[in-house]
């Protein structure tokens, strides 16, 4: 008998399961409906500040694959179409058109819930005024490129200092503007630790942004036209004719909620290693709705990031599809760049070990991306945390240019392997002059923390 | 009471050993006497060939230290002064300096045997002629530049496709010659297997270079000046006005065969895991002139290559020094590039899973080094081999241009840590837009070899 797969979100995470289950069940064994509310599908999120910055020229190019690719494989996607509520027991959900659509309602066998995250959204004044930006979905690019595009804009003020912040304040220098970034922590990038988030700051600066850490934004101020004129926090005030939203996001849980499936304390849906919400059978979760487990720390997390997402849409699909597979957790990889400064980290940074209950020695070396003599050596700063005693790798960051970013999949590899720094010193990393000095930078790292697990640990 | 320690060779191994042996004891409790029958010290041999195609101005910019350095640190570093005989039961050495110089023996607690390695040289007719090069040493490289500055030179033909002569075949390139490569095996490139060497090959003829396989060299055949204008191999001649030796080399023993020491199956030293010479308490080995293990096909090999090198060298003077170090083995990672095309491999190859008796799947797939859609996006070719039933990770090749090379550190480290490609398939790499696709080029192809462990391994 045919079974139903429902989909609630049609972006990585429900696209890849649908796709996933489809290459393993037909249509007449599976019939899959996937409800998107927006307009859009399989989009690269990631790919929007690069769009914005003129790296990307069209932003078709960052759909993996179109609405009509995922029909012509017996994919019943609806766009435009919002689910509003599931009804766990009668296994069923209820859907509406947007734009005041008609209701229905859709019984299911499985219920793949990806219904990803939305941008945190200060509750200051001003913060919907004309001219304030997020940069979550492509509708919010589209926005903000006509926004650059219609108004007079010589400021921009980009609000917060993560990834989206410091890829943000990129594009917007690369569109001629004053670009001022906003952060409250102590240094941009707070997923690494101030010492290497002060790199990045630095080289921000060097590139002619202004950074402003360690206040909070109080208010958007707005001119008698109702659009941004400056944003002020608890310190001064920052003209900006535009206002880029770099906040972060949370996760989008909000049916989840209502229906009584289990969510984490950061508001992520709670899965078992197979992806199914705890508790149920038949109703999954993947993507930026849920929280992951970081094998580094034992703890939960919720990161939003499409590698992950595409993982667990895969996972999802495999196990409808009828065969095995798990999401085993993260140990907190993410690489980033502003220009040409590349920004990389893995594992826990120093305050993420002391909560977790870690005890740990640090090492920090300077090294370049090729061997010193060759040209186009870049420099770059690594940072490795190790656990006391053990001599476990916690954490890898490094801040460098053109070389550095990747390196830190030696890390990742290392700290899922649960390698101690020591063994990571006998590690046969490539070497040749124009990929990297005879001693790996990462190899100068895990060797100097090394020597301090030693001599400090006794 | 002062103990002595005797190096031989001057270059990576034996200059890190010195070196990390007075870092922990001074110049009072241990003597360190250096003898290097050349007139270069701690230079980097890997980096001769861009010196050669003119990416490093200066040879002396890849000397690491210089002797006056090695000597600033109570290094007594003798240059010109060969060492020809090792009398194990007297401990001590006997040297000569060159050019008719005095003999004199020299007694020793410590001995470091680090004699490197030779050229392979096949004994044909006229490879010692004119114009026929070798890239070992300093010296050869300044012999080789002045070769090409005063001859008149319109033709280069290297002879050997592995790393040095595909670098070497660049190198000749960027001097405007016309370029043949002749490689006895089916393809250049035979650390890797044929189908990966295929794309070497296609990419090397693609830059106007000749490649020419499967055929041995015969002959180096002479003018009247004695000068070289031609290569034979058994099927045809190949006009050369400079020929350049990229044949690989062997370990240089023959101070340690004629003493009695252990030697391997390929002519190099045998060490205990601390690196001390097996069988014997005082005698130290390392770098090109030792037989290393394989971790993963459990063989011992011989792999000249300065990353281990200087690892062998720490180690040795660490353990000298009264510290605990030791050298676990390799995996087999080399990395390289002809022009923009770079070459990567960890693990075993084909032809070496058989030999070291193991059974396993192999994956090819093709992937871009950046997100599909961002500029710069380079196309890479990755293969996986891993082992029948368990999946565990063999080997890992891959060839393409920028961002190709070094994402074979994630098999190093993989390798090392025993993972299965099914593992892999969760590995929480580095991912953004600029730097991988949301699947890294290596997920994929874990990906597909572990599909296909499950499929044929039944």
């Amino acid at each position: 008998m045919t079974q139903r797969l429902v989909v609630i979100g049609g972006d990585a995470t429900g696209m890849s399961a649908a796709s996933q289950a489809r290459r393993r069940r037909d249509a007449g064994d599976l019939e899959i409906i996937a409800f998107e509310r927006g307009h859009h599908t399989s989009y690269s999120a990631c790919g929007i500040p690069y769009w914005v910055a003129g790296d990307v020229d069209d932003p078709n190019a960052l759909v993996a694959r179109t609405a009509e690719e995922h029909r012509a494989r017996d994919i019943d996607l609806r766009l435009g179409t919002e689910a509003v509520e599931i009804d766990l027991d009668g296994r069923r959900v209820r859907t509406r058109g947007q734009d005041g659509g008609a209701e229905a309602w859709t019984g299911f066998d499985h219920l793949v819930i990806a219904t990803g995250a939305v941008p945190v959204r200060p509750p200051i004044p001003g913060i919907d005024a004309d001219g304030v930006h997020g940069v979550q979905t492509l509708d919010d690019g589209e926005a903000l490129m006509a926004g650059i595009d219609r108004d007079v804009v010589h400021d921009a003020v980009v609000v917060g200092g993560g990834y989206i912040g410091v890829e943000m304040a990129e594009a917007m220098l690369r569109h001629g503007l004053r670009v001022t970034l906003l952060e409250r922590d102590e240094q941009p990038m707070a997923t690494l630790d101030p010492d290497m988030g002060h790199l990045v700051r630095e080289a921000m600066e060097g590139m002619g942004i202004r950074v402003e850490t360690g206040s909070a934004v109080r208010e958007v101020l707005t001119g008698g036209d109702g659009r941004v004129r400056a944003v002020a926090t608890d310190k001064d005030e920052y003209p900006a004719q535009m206002v880029v939203l770099g906040l972060g996001v949370r996760p989008e849980t909000t049916l989840a909620r209502e229906a009584g499936l289990p969510l984490g304390a950061r508001g992520g849906l709670l899965t078992d290693l197979s992806m199914r919400v705890r508790g149920t059978e038949g109703i999954w979760a993947g993507g930026d709705c849920v929280e992951v487990l970081n094998l580094v720390s034992g703890a939960l997390q919720h990161i939003a990031l499409g590698t992950h997402a595409n993982k667990h849409g895969r996972i999802i699909g495999t196990n409808i599809g009828g065969g095995y597979a798990t999401f085993p957790g993260v140990v907190g990889t993410a690489v980033s760049k502003v220009c040409d400064v590349e920004i990389a980290r893995s594992g826990l940074k120093e305050s993420q070990a002391r909560a977790a209950g870690l005890r740990y020695v640090t090492a920090v070396i300077e090294s370049t991306s090729r061997a010193g003599y060759f040209p186009g050596a870049a420099p770059m700063t690594v940072k490795i945390i190790a656990e006391h005693s053990t001599g476990r790798l916690l954490g890898l960051q490094i801040v460098g240019r053109e070389g550095a970013a990747k390196r830190v999949d030696i890390g990742a590899v290392a700290l899922t392997a649960g390698m101690t720094v020591g063994q990571m010193t006998a590690l046969d990393l490539g070497y040749a002059p124009p990929f990297s000095p005879v001693w790996d930078p990462v190899l100068v790292a895990a060797s100097k923390a090394a020597e301090k697990v030693r001599t400090t640990c006794g």
